[in-house]
């Protein structure tokens, strides 16, 4: 062990006391001044093959524990942020330790005080148990460490990433001009969205370098979204500069898709008071509920009120790889922008997040920006490219960072590329599938229940119910203590350890939140949820 | 092969027409319809074990194909969009291929087209070779896929990213109240710092849920940058609701430090017109040449003209672990936010940027927002945590999604935390050390030539210069030809395969730029180099 960690640090203690350089021979002298500095073993990278492809193979292996032991142990259990920080706090260190220590600290502090994502009980947030081929491929990526923010800086990553949003592109039914990017996730695709839509109302962007401000007219554009709409588009607007009283919430209908007559209501009422619409919003598979907005009624109002169609289908957007559920989303492909990440159901872990553009030129023009050390020379000596190298299509040189808010880039795209080559369409499909189906499971098992109620539409991989008991002596309880029954449910159920799921707010009432988003789970995991869910409710209910 | 294909692949083909929640009973019937579906083998993760291992064992061991390779081949070739374009043009496969031919076309497809970033011959953009511990982590932290948006769903990440955060702020002498969190890389960190000087000057953040937008406050706002400022700068105030004209840049000095004196008299003038100077960016190491403005004056201008003070330091943080070097961001305690990269000079992959700031609950208000499915319980039913753990301290529950603009987010942190328990701060002081003298190392060979001269500032890892030839019949190319003459060294140490560098533009004028961000690069690679420059530079003169 020792003789790893010496390997990885390079000749650490040695430095005399006047530093490298003079050692080295600064000023124009080719021979040290002192014995020198050992060149590090093992060839270019640094290190002695052995030594890396072990230590490769001890990080599998602590992965492989890692997933074995998602079974025998509590999916979460009480843990104390006060308990936790004092595990982990300590000053920076000054000295290095050998890889064995570290890695024993990982297997007895970070371990046990996870929450067991990736557990065949874990019902939770749109967080997917990852494919093994997808973290692995994390590494490789990282290995190659290109930087996809310009293409010479990842020739065949930027091909990798610019085929990925093309079939992405595709799935959803957008048109050749399509375009899009991988950005760090659903939040960051949503900003970015709206961002064009600002810029499509007020006919500006980025690469018109002279413009000054939106000025007053950025105050007149609004913006609809339903109430079930994501946080990130309140973060989003006020990122804008806009106020968030520009942001419509528009009420749902009983299956909590946005209402149609409100929204129209309110976008006449906007326009009547002098007010500019500027986007509407559709999701596709809300957070709470996994509810779908009318998104082929929501392009007609875009187009009729002259909006930019955004679809916020981070969570959703996995179903149009299934033929028989994708045409839940009828309408998508109307749309001028589309989130979708598929760190949450195309099983990829954090991060993956993308935003696809109806108008990839537009996107680009958004984002245009020409720092001086990323000039592209052509062959008479100017630093612009040649026209026909300008845009996005087969061929053509693309550097991201002209396409998004960020610069450097992690090559996200790879883990997908690896994922979708190795198990096609069709078995994404049926594992997309069979999540709903098994939502679907356990809602008719909910259903068989006298003393539960299914409340959400069930649409997608997420099932709503709100616990609604008798009180054990006769009569009802208060809408307010069924809520604090509901709630002491899904804590009983966390702190045993047995399942997790969480809770949330419907209708302004609390309502029990069961999300299947896991490859490898099956009926038997579904019916262990239930028995846990009746075995508690009923211990609960002993005690009222 | 193909047993781990169908491992992997959880019965791809055997859903009959009616779908899988038909076979399973749907209805209420507890009895499946047709013959169950096979439960996934190998435990709750659905892979057997072995097999997860040996995928495993193959990516380990790529990855130190592709390192070990790096020594042998072109840092980068002339490659061309169109034929990679064409090399990976397929639609999206319908199915599925084993493992062994996916990885075989990474080998042959992927690997071969990349930029050589790791090798000891590529001098290029602040992107680092990777440490290989950070490297495996990454599949580490992907394979746990904690969430650490929120404090549930990622109890020791949360944990892990705090405590580095603070190592991060104890290092640049921020104080106790200072907090900050990882961001997809150094845009988004300037991006948030630039909106906190906003709310700043404005007085409002987005905690306050009832106001509206800025209105037209915030077009009177006025940022300060030199003209070696980051090109994220231009995208964030776009992003940020603020036009390109109300970002000065100031000119540089004689050594590309932001000239103190012009940046007063703007000041002043711009107060004189009615404007209010909200930010002043300091830059710990800019991209073009690694220079470090004089960040003590500039906080001293900040505070006389009550301007939020922002140092982009996401290059030349870097050097706050050395001793030695440590005291060239002099000032930099003093700043209200700064943006650190990790994935630059600390040796990391992407993604890894911070950004820290002084005053970390202004950080939280500005991005608090309380989605319904997020809600803390407290012990008497209420939606809200209680006071005391409302903020980032030891013991206090963060969700870091209430400390940015990202919601889902990738546990970055992890990387860089075993990273510097394996290391220590001492000797990656040392690396940072070695790559500024190697630097240094590099300028002083360069001033031993006749032809070639010195234009940078060579205070970091980085060292501009430019040749300038004698015609070879004698007399003196101009400005321009020499200029061409530049790229044309570049171009053909790129095309060649021997070395990578950049070039950029320096006063106007076509001057080269070779970074040093390898920790195991040692002096001979810079001999190595110089005799490539030196090699070229002739071959190309004896053309002309």
């Amino acid at each position: 062990m020792e003789s790893k960690r010496n390997q990885e640090q390079w000749n650490p203690d040695k430095r005399g006391p006047k530093g490298f350089a003079a050692q080295m021979g600064d000023e124009a002298s080719s021979e040290p001044q002192s014995p020198p500095r050992p060149q590090p073993a093992g060839g270019e990278h640094g290190m002695d093959e052995a030594v890396v492809r072990e230590m490769g193979y001890q990080f599998v292996d602590m992965i492989v524990e890692y997933w074995k032991g998602l079974e025998g142990r509590r999916v979460y259990g009480p843990l104390s942020p006060v308990g936790l920080d004092e595990m982990f706090k300590e000053s920076l260190p000054e000295q290095g330790a050998p890889l064995a220590e570290v890695l024993q600290e990982v297997r007895t502090r970070v371990f046990p005080n996870t929450m067991a994502i990736g557990s065949r009980r874990y019902f939770g947030m749109m967080n997917p148990a990852p494919m093994p081929v997808a973290v692995f491929a994390e590494a490789l990526a990282s290995a190659m460490n290109q930087n996809v923010a310009s293409w010479r800086h990842a020739p065949s990553g930027t091909a990798i990433e610019k085929r990925v949003i093309r079939w992405l592109c595709d799935l959803f039914g957008l048109p050749e001009t399509s375009f899009g990017t991988f950005v760090s996730g659903g939040s960051l695709a949503n900003i970015t969205a709206l961002k064009l839509a600002i810029n499509r109302a007020l006919g500006r962007h980025l690469s018109q370098m002279d413009r000054g401000g939106p000025g007053q007219d950025i105050a007149k554009l609004v913006f609809y979204v339903s109430s079930q709409g994501h946080y990130s588009f309140d973060k989003a607007v006020d990122m804008l500069g806009i106020g968030r009283n520009q942001l419509r919430k528009i009420p749902q209908d009983d299956i909590f898709r946005i209402d149609l007559r409100f929204l129209e209501e309110s976008i006449q009422a906007d326009m009547a008071a002098g007010r500019k619409p500027a986007c509407i919003i559709g999701i596709g598979g809300s957070t709470n509920t996994g509810s779908i907005d009318k998104l082929d009624k929501l392009a007609e109002l875009a187009r009729r009120y002259d909006c930019w169609f955004h679809v916020d289908a981070a969570y959703g957007g996995a179903v149009i790889l299934s033929e028989m559920y994708g045409p839940m989303l009828r309408g998508i492909d109307q749309a001028d922008s589309i989130t979708v990440d598929p760190h949450k159901w195309f099983y990829m872990p954090f991060s993956a997040g993308g935003i696809l553009v109806r108008d990839g030129d537009f996107l680009r023009q958004s984002f245009l920006v020409h720092p001086e050390y990323y000039m592209e020379k052509t062959s008479d000596g100017a630093e612009e490219p040649p026209e026909d190298r300008r845009g996005f299509h087969l061929g053509d040189k693309v550097n991201f960072f002209q396409y998004g808010v960020q610069g450097s880039r992690r090559l996200n795209a790879l883990k997908l590329w690896m994922a979708f080559k190795m198990v096609g369409r069709r078995q994404y499909a049926a594992w997309v599938e069979k999540d709903i189906e098994l939502a679907r499971i356990l809602a008719a098992r909910i259903r068989r229940q006298d003393d539960f109620q299914i409340l959400g539409p069930n649409t997608l991989g997420i099932c709503n119910f709100r616990w609604q008991p008798q009180r054990p002596g006769g009569g009802s309880f208060t809408p307010e203590e069924t809520d604090q029954l509901n709630r002491e449910l899904q804590e009983t159920v966390e702190n045993d350890g047995d399942a997790w799921f969480s809770y949330t707010m419907l209708n302004g009432r609390v309502a029990l939140r069961v999300n299947v988003e896991n490859r490898c789970m099956g009926q038997s995991d579904i019916e262990r949820l239930m028995t846990v869910i009746r075995r508690t409710a009923d211990r609960i209910l002993t005690t009222k």
